[in-house]
């Protein structure tokens, strides 16, 4: 008999950590407890679920080869132990025992370990105000929860749902409501934009234009204070601007790692709650591991600590966990915070730190924005990209890089190629001269990620002055904000007569090609911001009018393409 | 006045340079000349634009805002002279002259430079065989070319197509005769595969049969010894096997760098022809830079000298040059290859070296194969992806990615998060660790290169024993060539059921969730070769049968989902 190994947990760190181990070890005695009935599902996919797109909740927790993963299956396929409706109770670390409650039995007992793995997870972060307890007021805690929503949804009890919280869960959830079950869903996020802290403002603001296109009501910038019900059934949510009308409510308002076990053993925990580990996934025992969303890791860009929460993570760090075990030292070094998402008919990624987190961290942050077709721009399946780019100034370390596309993968293989390089603390260049796979189905011969590093590299060497959306829409708002601006369009005459015709006192049309013959045209007195549809022409133009000496000029960023998509007020209809 | 700025080549790199140089340097005096009369087109899209995807060839010399870029374009928008119809004929270094000829009106003169920049590109190789003059004998050097074929095309004078070579040119046009015009379409490849020296023979080999299944005959191992005719026009093509008939025949046999102008002067060329350039892409003189497809660069993989006739390459070595000329110190460091290409309903694509061509350039190199769904197995629009990794075993570097998939964006976004990383000269941890983006629509939790890298990680380190697809193929075309084997197949008994029929003597199935109880029935002096759908049961397998002492296996690399789409004739119909 070799090494007892206990596992707490059994959704994605531990099962990955318990078969691995038994790969390596094959004579440990391994053994996993959870005190839910379900265990090994896809977490990440509950509003694929929800949403209908998964039919069966059996989906989320079967193997590729369609094997539901039960107990049974761990102990006859894979060689694991599984006791679920098992919960963990005290860690006796001194006597290397778990005490632990059989759920079904309300016995207790002591199970002995040679070595212990936490994979205790993650619980739902609960805003603390009045009526979270009522009925209809759900987190998404686990797949009894979403098989609850899905099945009211199902009896058509659901016609106005409340999401509190517009990060990645929360606007998930809102496709999985409106898309396909046309519920009124609303969506109310207290920070001032949707996906905080993944996302800038610029790019989140056209996420959330794209949300409210496709029916789901978004309100930033604004607290949920309370829930109200009647009967003892949810019946609205008040914020600090207004009540919404709700039958269900979802809080959406984050995760925190589940700790209090490895609390209460005398186990390092940090101040936010994450067990600590080292790079070996070690906690403060040696002999106790821990992986998952219950731990810390590290930021790779920033070097703080972070908390990263995600099935991806938990299944690399639990691998770590079986490596360890097994006397293979590897390790887990941190993370860069790659994300992706699908809303509706777009999808929006990043990694690495945006510009305000990256500002906020101490950097000496700049960004760059980048439109361009995601393939050849002559191919018919071409579609608008975004592209954003964070670099430290002194340095040109890329920092992070967030993305918007139409649906689909293109968008994911620029954020994967950005994924590993910032890790590795690649700068500009190495972004310029990134070897991406073309052909024309698929790419340019300038990759709209090769692009984004050259608008950044003439950014940082000064060469390209810009003017950030937010600047400029708040100058439209309100032209005399900034008195002596001009907006002068660089696109075709027929594309520039609507804005020019309603803003006359400030729009200046001259098209790209007649810049060199025309710019003696131009009020050598006025600030202008240079634009076209992508600001590569803005760009040359703003070159072209420094050598004749115009140099109080600005290249909006993201240029109308942003604009368009951002739902503004003036922008004229189309 | 700046500097006389001379630029030879107006396609790919030579815009690029001049665009660029013109934007850094706004007092430089630059001039592009070209033999041709279209310019700055996208020479990678002509098999689009054959196959009728792109419908007009100005497409392919627009902008994304559908200005054309002809001399007009250049002058007025860019700043930059393009003297098109004028062939440079020698370069005076002394002088620093280059004498022209003005090709419309047969007059010569000279042109005097500071700094020259040769991007005179690559021509076509015509294999020395008799014929390759006769009418209907095509190579793709040029536009023009491109707008002929597709002439004869529309007015249905083609019947019957002979590809010679099979590289990414020839079945791109082979795909684009065949899907959109119906043209019975033969390619004739000298290798025994197609696509060669860039992918493997097991990914190749797939690749093959999806366009056969897609009505292309494809001959491999089969030189092209004459081209035939009838009254001028080509009628067949003879190889050493047969006579194929034809009324059009495409010499797809690669190109050669055009570095004749070079040679003559005097400049550094390789003895394959390409122009010798530093880093920062400066000639043996350093007053004459080169970029493009008609110089040499490094393969930063292999150490060795490479060629790489590319657009993307093309567009990058330009833009290095331009700041070279305006004193920015960038360099151009050399390639890995990345590649992708779109055949009928599915694409493929490469990084780095392959298998073969690693082994041939002396690395003790191993591979891994991995096959995964491309999303999370529950998601709808999930399909199989296959990816096959090369590794240097002494090291654990990463040598290189081979994939094939369902046709769209999900197989670029592996090949380009290895490309940067490859590089780099990345680890088989480090893309086990690699922070690839992650939700259900898009990828697993443990996404596919990830799980590529845990194989080879299990391959490098001796705890998975593979057998290749290729021993596999011949024991199964001739079952006693390697006399004590037995397949032990651990699918569903549904799945195996055919395949025992059909070999009885050498078929055992055991479901893979029974092995644990059943292994007592296999036969002890038997070498096992072990196969399910993907690799994963056969692994865990092997590892359980190690551990009961029976350790003389092989799991099959790339498992019958590789078997399956090989078109191979033992396989059951479906």
């Amino acid at each position: 008999m070799g090494q007892r190994i206990l596992i707490i947990g059994g959704v994605a760190a531990g099962p990955k950590a318990a078969c691995r181990a038994r790969r390596l070890l094959p004579d440990a005695e391994i053994t996993i407890v959870d005190q839910d009935s379900l265990i090994s599902y896809g977490g990440c996919g509950i509003p694929y679920f929800v949403s209908g797109d998964v039919n069966d909740e059996k989906e989320l927790r079967s193997t590729s080869f369609h094997m539901v993963r039960d107990e049974r299956f761990f102990r006859d396929a894979k060689g694991v132990e599984v006791k679920t409706r098992t919960r963990a109770l005290a860690i006796d670390r001194k006597a290397k025992e778990v005490e632990v409650e059989d759920l079904e039995k309300g016995e207790k007992y002591r199970m002995p370990y040679d070595k212990l793995v936490l994979a205790t997870g993650s619980q739902p972060f609960i805003l603390p105000i009045p009526g979270v307890d009522l009925d209809g007021v759900f987190a998404i805690s686990s797949l009894h929860k979403a098989i609850a929503i899905k099945e009211r949804l199902a009896r058509g009890e659901v016609e106005k749902v409340v999401i509190i919280g517009g990060g990645a869960i929360g606007l998930e959830m809102a496709e999985a409501f409106t898309d396909l079950w046309g519920v009124q869903t609303t969506v109310v996020e207290f920070m001032p934009q949707v996906l905080p802290f993944i996302l800038d403002k610029t790019i989140a603001g056209m996420v959330a234009q794209h949300m409210r296109e496709n029916g789901v009501t978004i309100h930033t910038g604004e607290g949920a204070k309370a829930i109200e019900g009647k009967d003892g059934r949810v019946s609205k949510v008040v914020t600090d601007k207004r009540e919404i009308e709700a039958d269900m409510v979802i809080m959406a308002t984050g995760v925190r790692p589940r700790s209090q076990l490895a609390q209460e053993a005398g186990l390092l925990v940090s101040p936010r709650g994450g067990i600590v580990v080292n790079q070996r996934m070690q906690t403060s025992d040696p002999d106790i591991y821990a992986a998952g969303d219950c731990v810390e890791t590290y930021n790779l860009v920033t070097g703080n600590k972070a908390y990263a929460p995600l099935g991806s993570v938990a299944n690399r760090q639990g691998r770590v966990v079986a490596d360890n075990l097994a006397g293979i030292p590897s390790t887990f070094e941190g993370v860069v915070g790659s994300f992706i998402m699908k809303a509706f008919e777009i999808c929006v990624g990043a990694t690495g730190a945006s510009l305000e987190v990256a500002t906020r961290e101490g950097f000496d942050a700049v960004d760059a924005f980048c439109v361009q077709a995601d393939r050849a721009h002559f191919f018919p399946t071409q579609a608008l990209m975004f592209l954003q780019m964070v670099v430290d100034r002194p340095t040109r370390r890329v920092l992070g890089l967030q993305g918007f596309a139409k649906m689909g993968d293109g968008l994911m293989a620029r954020i994967n190629a950005a994924a590993g390089m910032i890790a590795n603390r690649a700068t500009v260049s190495d972004f310029s001269n990134l070897e991406l796979a073309y052909a024309p189905p698929f790419s340019n011969a300038v990759d709209i990620l090769n692009a984004v590093a050259n608008v950044a590299d003439n950014v940082v060497s000064g060469r390209l002055r810009p003017v950030s959306m937010e600047e400029f829409l708040a100058w439209m708002e309100n032209p005399s904000s900034r008195p002596d601006w001009r907006l002068l369009d660089l696109r075709h005459p027929k594309e520039a007569a609507a804005l020019k015709e309603k803003f006359p006192e400030i729009w200046i049309d001259i098209p790209y090609d007649q810049v060199r013959s025309r710019y003696r045209e131009l009020p050598a007195d006025k600030f202008l911001v240079l634009n076209c549809n992508s600001g590569t022409r803005s760009y040359e133009v703003q070159r072209f009018l420094d050598s004749v000496g115009i140099t109080n000029t600005g290249v909006l960023q993201g240029s109308f393409n942003v604009v368009r998509r951002l739902g503004v007020s003036w922008w004229p209809a189309q």
